[in-house]
């Protein structure tokens, strides 16, 4: 019930997520002593005593982050705190502890659940943190799962994606573009499975980008090699929508602009494979394709020579001073600007 | 997907919501040295370098926890911070932080949520917190709002649910019962809109209780009345699911038993008059009819004096020895045992 019923609707698909998340953050108002970080970065930053506590939320909605019809529970429940826990790493943070809430239909069986559980505490002690509790209630329709993660970081020594610096090495961890493919693979096989349920898909030879899709990681074991290397990232974010809009973050919350070169992308053979098989441009994918949760991050140009060699780290771009833009120097040698194309959940439903 | 299709299914409702969150605990494992209390009380406790961060959570999901048809949406957005708030109030703690996720359908309005968030940040001031962000994303059909709430205690200040002690006094804030006879009296509204539209409810004589349902208090104010008379509460726990409930949460949690009286139990007039018009049991209401919000606390005898002439607080009975059960003295002076028929919202949407 709308207080005044005579008011004009705007769609949530005009703004967008990132709009609309601009659009409410102007309803809050932070003046809290303790409240270091609200709005605008991978976690809030609170000031617990010295040390800054982290917290983060990401929620999953069937039919919108998740189908059941190739998603296993374990995985689900798994992937949900993973991308949690990725907030936290991208802040530079140590996870600590996870809160839950899942509302599920009635209909639905204490088993489900058990197995959506038991890939949560596997995650949690895989990544040493503790689910201490939450709340299970039921929906009308479909899951929702909504996890909370609780992280620290030394006083002052949070990552932010404001603090890039112009001639900072731009660097990514692993590969990009793989969990789009898997998402691909696994929706041309639900297709084939409506048509024939007696056809047996044979999904070995794409494991490596459903895992990516079903089963990510968070990269908290990059941030130990960066610290075993001496190198504190000047700034970072985790890559959940996708390179080209997390990058455009740290570019608007910095101030600064950046480059990146399409041949110093770095993506894996089979998502090379997936691409190819589905007509699509390897590089749109790997900029666009969300749900990768590797870290994109900004060195000091004079660390250049610490990371250079390391198979894990890319460096892909540098920034550029803050009158210019965020652009991609092609493979032809143009440079075009890069526009977040990122996942819209919004938009999405609608098309 | 279940990992094992030939699995037999429990419903959920064979459980119930305390079963379930029993059964799906025993998956969980506590073992980190600054988990003070992982699950089973209002909030878990998180050690902070000698503070004790409190965290709960709460999700309302639309069709189950509200219904579009009566609630304005400026009154829900209070009333999801409020409910969390008054988890951490039932710790003894001092709300500081929220976390907000809202999963909506895409056909939602942008103005919508805006009313919701502006509703959330009035609650937020009224209570000294800020919302620290969060997650807003699509859902294929009916709203889920999920909360974190985040709070803080002295270290060892928190009040537990498992330390009420036998021949302590068993206290209530407030009134009981009335935010249930809002939901029948805007339930019986909404038939009688949906028979004839033109008919305009006049609600007036049903102010309270209809407020006590849309717009709940934490009793945050209880908790500075208490300390300015002196009293520690030896265990809290705030009333969402009904007294019944709450009651035998304690007991449970404490190892004692109890003994409530019939004639003492707080019901507001237009409770009974609701009762009286719905042809109910006043009694039965205010022992099971869930979301009123206010403090179930238990306090030395010894405090008896300091608290007896409190117009808020009410005594209304006293812990018992361990092996004895939870009961009620009823006005015809006759003793019977409390069961928890508190609100199960599993059940409620199977019936």
């Amino acid at each position: 019930m709308l207080e005044d019923k005579n008011k004009k609707f705007t769609p949530l698909s005009e703004l967008g997520e990132f709009g609309l998340i601009d659009h409410l953050s102007k309803l809050l108002t932070f003046k809290r002593e303790d409240t270091i970080i609200g709005i605008g970065d991978d976690a809030a930053i609170l000031d617990h005593n010295g040390y800054e506590t982290l917290i983060s939320k990401d929620l999953l909605t069937e039919g919108v982050h998740f189908d059941f019809f190739y998603t296993p529970l374990k995985h689900l429940g798994y992937k949900a705190i993973v991308v949690n826990i990725s907030d936290i790493a991208a802040m530079g943070g140590e996870p600590t502890h996870a809160i839950v809430g899942i509302a599920v239909s009635a209909r639905s069986s204490v088993e489900a659940l058990e197995e959506i559980y038991e890939g949560m505490q596997i995650a949690c002690s895989r990544y040493g943190i503790e689910l201490v509790g939450g709340d299970t209630t039921t929906s009308t329709s479909g899951m929702t799962i909504s996890v909370t993660a609780i992280g620290r970081v030394k006083k002052g020594e949070a990552i932010l994606r404001s603090t890039a610096k112009p001639s900072d090495l731009i660097v990514v961890t692993g590969d990009l573009g793989g969990a789009y493919c898997g998402l691909l693979v696994l929706e041309r096989e639900k297709e084939v499975f409506k048509a024939n349920p007696y056809v047996q898909p044979d999904l070995s030879p794409y494991d490596y980008v459903v895992r990516r899709l079903l089963r990510p990681e968070a990269r908290t074991d990059a941030l130990e090699q960066l610290k075993a290397l001496g190198i504190r990232p000047t700034s970072m974010i985790d890559i959940s929508d996708g390179l080209s809009s997390e990058l455009l973050h740290i570019t608007t919350k910095s101030g600064v602009g950046a480059r990146i070169y399409e041949n110093k992308l770095p993506i894996d053979q089979q998502t090379f494979k997936v691409c190819e098989e589905m007509q699509l441009n390897a590089t749109t994918v790997a900029l666009n394709g969300g749900e990768d949760y590797e870290l994109l991050f900004t060195i000091p140009l004079s660390d250049y020579e610490k990371i250079k060699n390391h198979p894990d780290f890319t460096v892909i771009g540098h920034m550029t001073e803050p009158n210019l833009p965020a652009t991609l120097v092609t493979n032809l040698n143009e440079e075009i600007p890069i526009t977040a194309q990122g996942w819209n959940s919004f938009k999405k439903q609608n098309t």
